[in-house]
């Protein structure tokens, strides 16, 4: 199961109004099961963080779990984490990428913030998929 | 010069109700001068063409004329044309990216649709730049 | 806004200055606010640092901070800043990167040097910025 | 034998007037045997031929023949060339990328121009070499 489009342009617009409401320049990615992108803005955020935010939400669906928990568990490894974070054309761990679930639990997608600090980018990933729950 | 985010959203949504109503599945992306995404939709298309929409954008805005010119270009070069479609990540040259410029004529960015026909793709991606017109 | 020719030519020929009067053989980069190359000088460097000088700059534009900086907030991360590092390419986070700003405060563009030490090339590239301030 | 930077921003300096001259948005790369870059300007050029003026640089040094010479070899081959230009990270055939020599004539570096015609890229990047002979 993939997340729709018109579900991913909904849990970006959530996304988005949260960023707005925290007055943080964030940039915004949603993801489909295989870790394509499916929708994306920039809120005029420095466009470096636009492959932070592609990473941490691919590393989240790659992985079936929110991508700090993926930053745990290789944490978990001392330095030879650094293997797994160099697979997969670069993971990201830090807060901020979350997996998107359907009703009957199943990963359909990702979405992840970045820019603001890794506790607000959380906050607005997670807000967005309130949605579907 | 860069397009802002508010501009961005405002041609990707006017592009989506154009692909919309010709029924097509693109994928259709929004980046700024120096060629970064700044705002992105899959409309539920293959994925295949997610690189096709981006690089199409890039191609148009990095040599400031529509994607299929900058393919004339290339087509007059013979065989020769071949190492500049290999250049700068490969090029995209087939219809449907545009350049976006401001009231005063400047480049600050680009739109791009792939998934149609490159007729429809251009068709899309042109619907999208009235706005700044 | 993005940094003319001969405003980058002018920052890059007052780093070459400093570079020859410190007498270390340095690559010296300018970008614009893209990260695109606009000018560049190799004052007799090994060639290993020419990427780094540009790594350099396009890290301290692409986040709007000197690439030391970034530095910093990567560290806070742990472990987990191996995954920023690994983005965009590869980001270069030693000292020596720094923004170039217009007279309004916007980011126009960075200059980087590498070859000396991180704080040589850190003062080599402020020397250039004068001109902008 | 490398070109050294005093020489290479010699010639990169009779190429930037010749340009003006000509009143041409190009930008300009000179590399050293190795291919490495040691000097590089974009005249306010845009920014997709910063990759094909340094191709085409490469491309003269790296076959010690003038761009479009390797051009004419590859051409010989028919279709059977598009896996020379692919290769060495793509060259790039087109007129503008020459040798540059020292007395001896050895080949020291090259210096390729990009943004005009093939005619006119390979004039001003011509007009350079003269210093050496």
């Amino acid at each position: 199961m993939n997340i729709t489009y018109n579900d991913a342009a909904k849990a970006l617009n959530i996304a988005i109004e949260k960023a707005k409401a925290l007055n943080i320049p964030v940039s915004i990615a949603v993801v489909d099961s295989g870790g394509h992108l499916i929708a994306f803005a920039r809120l005029d955020s420095v466009y470096g963080v636009i492959d932070f935010a592609i990473k941490k939400a691919r590393t989240a669906v790659m992985f079936g779990v929110d991508s700090e928990v993926m930053g745990s568990i290789i944490s978990g490894a001392d330095l030879q984490g650094y293997g797994m974070l160099n697979s997969n054309d670069g993971l990201l761990t830090v807060a901020g990428g979350v997996v998107i679930k359907n009703q009957g639990g199943n990963i359909i997608g990702a979405i992840a913030s970045s820019g603001g600090t890794p506790e607000q980018d959380k906050e607005i990933a997670n807000a967005a998929i309130v949605v579907f729950s």
